[in-house]
C-alpha cells in the first residue's frame, strides 16, 4: 500500500532557485521515510500567485527548464508537482496551470487544470488556457488521478461567483480511479477550512476513493495561505489535517488510516493568518523591523500585538506622537501597552511641525476657519515621522487603520493610510475588539482603557468617532453586507432593520473613497472579500 | 439605402439616468434627421469599464430594467445599444456583454460578444460569459451583422496577448451579411487609431461589405477612449472617420459614400488625450480646480500647461515650494511659466517646517549623517502643502512623475507622488520633452532653460538626475523594451548595445519599486502597457 506526503510548502514567488531547492529538499526527505508519493501544492515551483510574472517569456522559460532538474532526482520515488507548460496549439492563453506527474526519474505526463478561477483576488484566465480533460497516471500500482485546487469546487456548489459549465469531479468519477490528489493554492479566509473540507467530503464520496490535498502556506502579499492540507477517505471522513499557518509534511499511510479531526478556533486562526502575513511580507522582502505609531486606540494597539508575535518584541518600535488634542490617557494607554510588550516606544511630539504649517499657510489660508484640513495636517504630520524612521533605519511602517475605516474614508491618506503593509485592513472594527479581548485571554495585554473608551482620532478638541459616524454595528453590518456579500441597500435595510438614508449614506461614502483606497498599502486579506486587488471599483463613477 | 448614425457618446460609468438621456437625445436627433439606424457604442448604457459594479445583483438589474424605456422612443428607426443581459443558463458567468438590436419600437434580439479579452487592462472573463455564435438581423430590408469590439480583432491579427479560438469575421462571412456593425470601448494608446483602421479594414475586405465602428469617446479614470469611430467599404477603404477626443454624431450615407483619410497628428493626439482624461476626471466627479507644484522641471511645466488647457487658467493654482536646496534659476522658471499660462502661483517656501522636524527628529537620529531620509522630507512636506491646499479650496492635486521615473522609483511616495490624477505618469521622459517642444512650436511656453537644463530633484546640494540614474535615453528603452513589450534583458542589450550590468540594475529597480507604484494616484494610459490596474505583479517576489 502506499505512503504518501502533502509536502506542505512555503514558496517565495518567482524564486526559481529557492523553490526548487524546497522542492528537492522535500523529495530528498521523503526518499529517506520510504514515502512512495511526494504531492506538492499548485504552481510551487513558482509560488502562488506569479500574477503578470507569467507574461514575461523568458520566466516562463526558465520554469519550464527547470523540470528536469527535478525529475532527475526522483529515482524510487513518484512526484506530483504543480507547475507552468506551453500551450503548443497556440490556442488563446500561451500556458497551462499544469501538475508534473513524475515516477521513478521519468515524467509520466502533465494534468492541466481544468477550472480558473477568475473572480474576486484570482485572474486565471487572464494568463492560462484551461484543461480540457482528465486521464489516469499509474503510480505504484494504483489509478491515480491528479485534480488543482479549483478543480473540486464546482462539485462542492459552495462557490458564489462562478458555475462552471463541467463538473471535473463527475468526470473523475467515471474513469474510477483509486485516489485523487489535489494540488491547491487555497488563501486563508475567516471560514474558509471548514468549506475546504466540505468540497473535499463531498468529491471523495463522489470519488468512491481518498482524496488528497495540498495546500500552500504563506504570505504573498496580501494573500495568506494557511496550509491546513486534508486527506479525506471514500466515505467523506477526514484521515488527515496539516498544521496551520506554518510548513508541514504530512505523512498519510492508506493501509493504516484513522480519522482525525478538524481543528476550530477562529480567532487564533485569524491572528496567526496577521502573524504569518507580517512575517512573511517582512521576511520574504528581506526586512526584520517594523515601525508604527501608537495612538492609545485599539486599533495600533492590535497591529502592535501582532507586529510582536510575527517579528519579536526588539524588531518593533512604536512611536507616541501627541498633538495638541492628544488626552493624556491616550499617552498612557500607549506607554502602558508598549510596557506590556516590551517594545520601544519613542516620543515624538508633533506641535512643532504642526505650527510650522500653521505660520506658513496662515496668509495663504486667508483666515479661513479651521476645519478637516487641520485635522489631516496631524495625520500626515505622523506618517512623515514614520516614513522619516523608515528611511533612516530601514523599517516598514506599519499602518493601522481597519475595514470599517477604510470602507468609509475615516483615515488620512498620506496621514495614518502611510506604510507598507495594512496589517488590519481587512477586520471591521468589531473584530479589531474581538482580537483585544483574545489577547486580554489570560491578562491585560491591551490596556483596558484602551478596549473601553470611545473611539476617537483626537484630532479636535473632544472629538469622538461617533460625530460624524453611525455606531460601529452599523457600519460594520452594512460594509459586511455590501462588500462582502454585494447585498443591495434594500435588502440590508431589511435584514437589520436600519433606516433607508443612513444605509444609502454609508454606501455613498464607500464608493466615494475609493481613490483612498486606491493608493492604500496593501492589506492582509482575511475575509472572502477584502480592498486591494480582489475588489476593483471604479474611481470615478456615478452609481452611488 | 440607409442612412446611419455612429453615436460617438462620452458615458459616465454607472450613470443610469445620465447615460440613458444621453441615449434618448442621440435618438430624437437621429429621428430628426431621418437616420434609419443608430449604432451606440459597447457597453453605451453602463459606460466601459464598469468594472466590479457588474458584480452588484441590483445594479445589473436596474440596467436590465432601464432598456423598455429606451426601446419605448424608437419607432421608426432602428437602434443597436450596448448593454448587458442576464445568462440564464447560469453556466459560468451570470451576464453576457450585448448589444440590444431594437427596429421601430420592438427587441429584434441580442448579440452577445463572443471573444471576451482578458489581458491587460481588460477583465471580461471576469463578468462575462461569451456569446457563442452570430445571427443576421433584418434592419431597414438589408441583413445586418453585429459584432462588440474584439469580435473582429482576431481576424485583424494584431493581439500580442492572446490567440482566440474562434474568427467571429470567418464565421460572419459564411453568413454572407451587407453590413457588419462594430460596438466599441477600444481605448487610446499611441498607435492604435491605425491599428483600429487596420483592422476593420482587413476585416470588411473578408467580410466583402461595409464595416462601420462606433467608439466610445471620453476619460474614465486611467482610461481615456478616443472616438474615432470608423467607417470602411468592402474595398476595406475608410469612408468615414469621427471626431477625436470628443463627442460626434458620425453620418454616414451608404447610398453616397466617399473616401476619407485617417488623420494622423501624433504629438497633438497625445496632447488631446491626456486633456480628455484631465478634463474628464474632474468633471465626472465633480471637481472644478486643481493644483500642482511647479519645480521649475520639464515635467510639471507640461502636466501645468495640460492641465490649463483641459481646465482653463483660472482653474489651475500652481505653488512654488522652494527649500534651501532650490537654484534661483527654478524659482525663476517656475514664475515665468505661471506668467505664460496665466495661472496664479503661490510662493511657499519650505524652510520652516524642514526646519522644525530636522530639530524634532534629532535627537531620534541620533547624529546620523544626513542622506535620503532629508530628501524625502522635503519633497512629503510639499506634498503636505498641496493636500493641505486641497483640502482647504477643493482642489484635486495633480501629481508630476513620469512613466520613466516610476518605474524606477525616482520619487518620493507620499511626496512628490501625492495627487488624485497622475497626468503623465504614461508618459517616458523623451515623450515629456516631445510634448514641451510641442507646446513651443509657435512660442516661447514652456521656458527655454526649463527644457535645457540638466533634470534634477533638487533635494541635495548640486544634485543631477544624472548622479543616481543612467541617461534617460537608456532607462527610456528599457522601461519600453521590459515593461512595454516584456522583453528579456538579454534582448534588450542585444538591441540597444547596452552592458548587461546596468540593464539588469534598471530590472531590479523596476520590480523592486513596486511597492510604491502600488501606492501613487491613477495615472492616464496612453500606451499599451501603463502602470496601474493593466500591469500586475507581487510587490514581494525574488524573480529579479
Amino acid at each position: 500500500m502506499m505512503r504518501i506526503v502533502l509536502a506542505q510548502l512555503n514558496p517565495i514567488v518567482g524564486d526559481l532557485a529557492g523553490n526548487t531547492q524546497k522542492i528537492l529538499d522535500a523529495i530528498a526527505h521523503a526518499k529517506k521515510n520510504k514515502v512512495d508519493l511526494v504531492v506538492f501544492p499548485e504552481l510551487s515551483l513558482l509560488g502562488y500567485p506569479p500574477e503578470d510574472l507569467l507574461l514575461l517569456p523568458h520566466l516562463v522559460n526558465a520554469y519550464i527548464g527547470q523540470l528536469p532538474k527535478i525529475i532527475s532526482e526522483t529515482q524510487g520515488i513518484a512526484v506530483v508537482i504543480g507547475t507552468i507548460r506551453h500551450n503548443l496549439d497556440q490556442s488563446e492563453k500561451p500556458i497551462y496551470n499544469t501538475a508534473a506527474v513524475i515516477s521513478d526519474g521519468k515524467l509520466l505526463g502533465y494534468q492541466d487544470k481544468s477550472l480558473l478561477p477568475t473572480y474576486d483576488v484570482f485572474d486565471e484566465r487572464r494568463y492560462f488556457e484551461p484543461g480540457l480533460g482528465f486521464t489516469l497516471f499509474e503510480v505504484c500500482g494504483k489509478k491515480v488521478a491528479v485534480t488543482i485546487c479549483e478543480d473540486i469546487w464546482r462539485h462542492g456548489d459552495l462557490l458564489k461567483e462562478t458555475h462552471y459549465h463541467r463538473d471535473p469531479v463527475k468526470e473523475l468519477a467515471a474513469l474510477e480511479p483509486d485516489l485523487v490528489v489535489n494540488l491547491s493554492a487555497s488563501p486563508y479566509s475567516v471560514p474558509k477550512l471548514a468549506k475546504r473540507f466540505s468540497v473535499c467530503s463531498k468529491a471523495a464520496k463522489t470519488l468512491g476513493c481518498s482524496l488528497l490535498l495540498c495546500n500552500q502556506v504563506g504570505g504573498n502579499d496580501s494573500l495568506i495561505f494557511d496550509g491546513h492540507s486534508l486527506g479525506v477517505d471514500e466515505k467523506g471522513e477526514l484521515i488527515a489535517c496539516g498544521k496551520g499557518f506554518q510548513e508541514d509534511f504530512v505523512l498519510i499511510d492508506l493501509a493504516a488510516k484513522k480519522t482525525e479531526k478538524l481543528p476550530s478556533d477562529t480567532l487564533k486562526d485569524l491572528h496567526d493568518a496577521l502573524v504569518l502575513g507580517i512575517r512573511d511580507y517582512f521576511y520574504k522582502s528581506g526586512f526584520k523591523k517594523a515601525c508604527l505609531g501608537l495612538s492609545g486606540g485599539i486599533d495600533s494597539a492590535v497591529v502592535a500585538c501582532l507586529a510582536v508575535d510575527a517579528l519579536g518584541k526588539d524588531n518593533v518600535i512604536a512611536a507616541a506622537m501627541p498633538s495638541r488634542y492628544s488626552s493624556e490617557g491616550s499617552v498612557e494607554d500607549a506607554k502602558k501597552l508598549a510596557e506590556h510588550l516590551g517594545i520601544e516606544l519613542l516620543q515624538i511630539p508633533i506641535e512643532g511641525p504642526f505650527d510650522a504649517y500653521l505660520q506658513l499657510l496662515n496668509p495663504v489660508f486667508k483666515g479661513k476657519a479651521q476645519d478637516v484640513t487641520e485635522e489631516n495636517m496631524q495625520a500626515r504630520i505622523r506618517g512623515m515621522l514614520l516614513m522619516s524612521l523608515s528611511n533612516k533605519f530601514g523599517y516598514i511602517v506599519l499602518s493601522t487603520g481597519n475595514k470599517s475605516e477604510l470602507a468609509l474614508g475615516y483615515s488620512t491618506l498620506y496621514g495614518d493610510m502611510c506604510g507598507g503593509l495594512a496589517v488590519i485592513s481587512d477586520l471591521t472594527k468589531r473584530q479589531v475588539y474581538a482580537l483585544a479581548h483574545w489577547y486580554n485571554r489570560e491578562g491585560e495585554v491591551v490596556p483596558k482603557s484602551t478596549i473601553e473608551k470611545a473611539p476617537s482620532a483626537e484630532l479636535r478638541p473632544n472629538q469622538k468617532d461617533s460625530d460624524t459616524l453611525p455606531d460601529y454595528e452599523i457600519v460594520d453590518n452594512v460594509v459586511q453586507g455590501y462588500i462582502e456579500e454585494c447585498m443591495s441597500p434594500e435588502d440590508i435595510c431589511k435584514k437589520w432593520g436600519y433606516p433607508k438614508d443612513i444605509v444609502d449614506g454609508l454606501i455613498v461614502r464607500i464608493h466615494a473613497n475609493e481613490y483612498k483606497r486606491r493608493q492604500s498599502p496593501p492589506g492582509l486579506r482575511v475575509t472572502e472579500k477584502s480592498f486591494s486587488t480582489g475588489r476593483r471599483f471604479p474611481i470615478v463613477q456615478r452609481w452611488s
